[in-house]
């Protein structure tokens, strides 16, 4: 039940400087691919290869990663509880390995790696295997070691990534648990047909979106000049704009090594609006959805405390809050259920903008490697 | 059900520069007060005020609270699911409060409040009583809003707490959660009397040991004077020591205002490892557990870049580390149930004495408020 990775992706650099920025603008061609994969052409049925153990009956799921996928499996979360009504337990790997958590029989154990041979990651999954759970893995790499030792492997069409900081295999995962979440809402019976051709045509739009979303990257390119001078950062989102901050953060400290944290907006004010001062710029992260009007009314707490802004919406996002904002950047208006995907690639282009005015080493940042094969 | 909470503490600052310090300072005595309310004097038998529901019948524990409340609920988690085998969600408030969670029939919702009017949090318990939770609340102002609309109150015999940055409510809190799992266990049986009577017997020398750590007071002062020309700072932990880091950087964050981030230290390899330069120092909670090694060499590639690592340990690990970081606290040697609530003081004592040097407002810190009664 294993799909083999066949990507248009090339191995060079192409006309990119970085492997990292090629990667970045591969994203509509492989969220397509990977897409096509799972998601009838003629119908937009969202079809997952057959699995040996029934979707409906699955108690609880536990997703398990680190870095990066472990962001794409807190969406996940919130994704699988929302729309199909299953219990998801979330946790790093080099926590979950040690900490004997109690897990439900027959429970389905999910782990994300874009190389598949991420160490913690490959002994959570086999601690939850003598805990006697159904092992479904998202990886890239499909000859890989977590590949082999799973169940089943939902393949991730992202190519080759070379560029340290991950950035196609992120939105490819979201893409694979994006249907895998929609799989298993069909499978339980807790959406209705037109929800799922809804959900389903929302995803089909994603790679033209993120067509568009890319068209920012001068406008982002430009706003990197202000958050290069900056040593500290605040990346702020509500629901699924939650992790893609926290990812966000990650991407501007693994390449620009300015000190950025991912907070839940809502958290702000229980600690780090104490950081706050002109010299602290805050992402916000406020598609123009049900919580816009919370994810808003904490940047205003922000603004006023000499906060400096840059607010990531659609139009009427913008339209409601850009004039109270240091910056707006206006992105495409999609479908809530798919906004954490498109709203990751400006966090992308933003920390590879800013590394590239601070000189760093883009693709090989220091004390990193590619694939943590080590504890 | 409801406790009342009667406690020593004084409402002035007494000899004290600061609420905060001797808040700090008070600990001891809270700790031994709120477990006299839970553990018997003669038997060391942990009892719980009567609960209209049953402990052995709850199949999952959701924990819901904002700020340091989390973290202590995150400790919770811990405890709950390696002692007790429940399983046990934990969320953030603000997060949890619109996210649609499932909730199983007959679950147990647990909020964690200082005040018991953090609006979030009480949202959130309301949302967890329409989904027919039971809900039981940690809370050390008796009379306040979630402790009305509980069905059960744990109190914490902190007593009024000033000082925004929260200290003894914290250590009680922990100190209160602990005497929950120890019950929740009983009743599900997955503990011995033996290790009941071992776990309650460290809990019962915690006040003692808070006593030594508080000794520590003056090297960690002298050390804050390093820490406070860092503009920023990592704090790192495994198992139940990654909360108590969590805490120790918001503790710092909230009244210095050094941008201090706390990671799992397994987790510091997938990015905030390349922040790491001589100007960032670590802040490492080892006790010398089964989870040392680990974090022992985590601790080593930090310093292998350049890092300048503070070894928070008992002997035995300043013993096997100490040789290799910049500075060390040694701490007593406890039992690893307790060592989060005693590993907690001297995170409170570097942020105090931190501050202080800063010339911050320590108990009003910018931007914060004691009680969080909006959104």
């Amino acid at each position: 039940i294993k799909l083999s990775a066949v990507s248009g992706a090339m191995i060079g650099k192409g006309e990119h400087r970085h492997f990292m920025l090629k990667e970045i603008y591969e994203q509509p061609q492989v969220i397509g691919d990977t897409l096509n994969a799972f998601v009838q052409a003629t119908t937009g049925h969202i079809t997952l290869p057959d699995l040996p153990f029934d979707l409906a009956a699955i108690p609880r799921v536990t997703v398990v990663a680190c870095g990066t996928a472990f962001y794409a499996g807190m969406v996940a979360k919130y994704w699988l509880e929302q729309i199909a009504r299953v219990p998801v337990e979330l946790d790093i790997a080099s926590e979950f390995r040690y900490r004997e958590a109690p897990m439900p029989e027959g429970g389905l154990a999910l782990f994300i790696s874009q190389s598949g041979e991420t160490l913690d990651t490959l002994e959570a999954l086999r601690y939850a295997k003598r805990q006697k759970q159904h092992i479904l893995s998202v990886i890239n790499v499909a000859e890989s070691t977590i590949s082999r030792e799973s169940d089943a492997v939902l393949s991730t069409l992202a190519g080759p990534e070379i560029g340290v900081a991950s950035t196609k295999a992120f939105t490819t995962q979201l893409t694979v648990l994006a249907c895998f979440a929609i799989a298993v809402a069909r499978a339980r019976g807790t959406i209705t047909r037109e929800q799922e051709a809804e959900m389903s045509t929302a995803l089909r739009e994603v790679p033209a979106r993120a067509v568009d979303v890319l068209n920012h990257d001068e406008r982002l390119r430009q706003l990197a000049h202000d958050v290069s001078e900056a040593r500290d950062a605040l990346y702020l989102g509500r629901g699924t704009s939650y992790p893609i901050a926290l990812e966000g953060a990650l991407k501007l400290k693994e390449i620009s090594y300015i000190h950025a944290e991912g907070y839940a907006a809502g958290e702000m004010k229980h600690g780090p609006i104490a950081l706050i001062d002109e010299n602290v710029p805050i992402i916000a992260l406020a598609p123009n959805d049900v919580l816009f009007e919370k994810t808003a009314s904490n940047i205003m707490e922000a603004a006023a405390r000499g906060g400096k802004v840059l607010l990531l919406s659609d139009a009427k996002g913008v339209e409601r809050m850009g004039s109270k904002v240091t910056w707006t950047v206006t992105l495409p208006e999609v479908h809530a259920f798919v906004a954490p995907i498109l709203y990751a690639i400006p966090m992308q282009l933003l920390a590879y903008h800013t590394a590239v005015i601070k000189g760093t080493d883009v693709d090989q940042p220091r004390n990193l490697a590619k694939s943590v094969t080590v504890e």
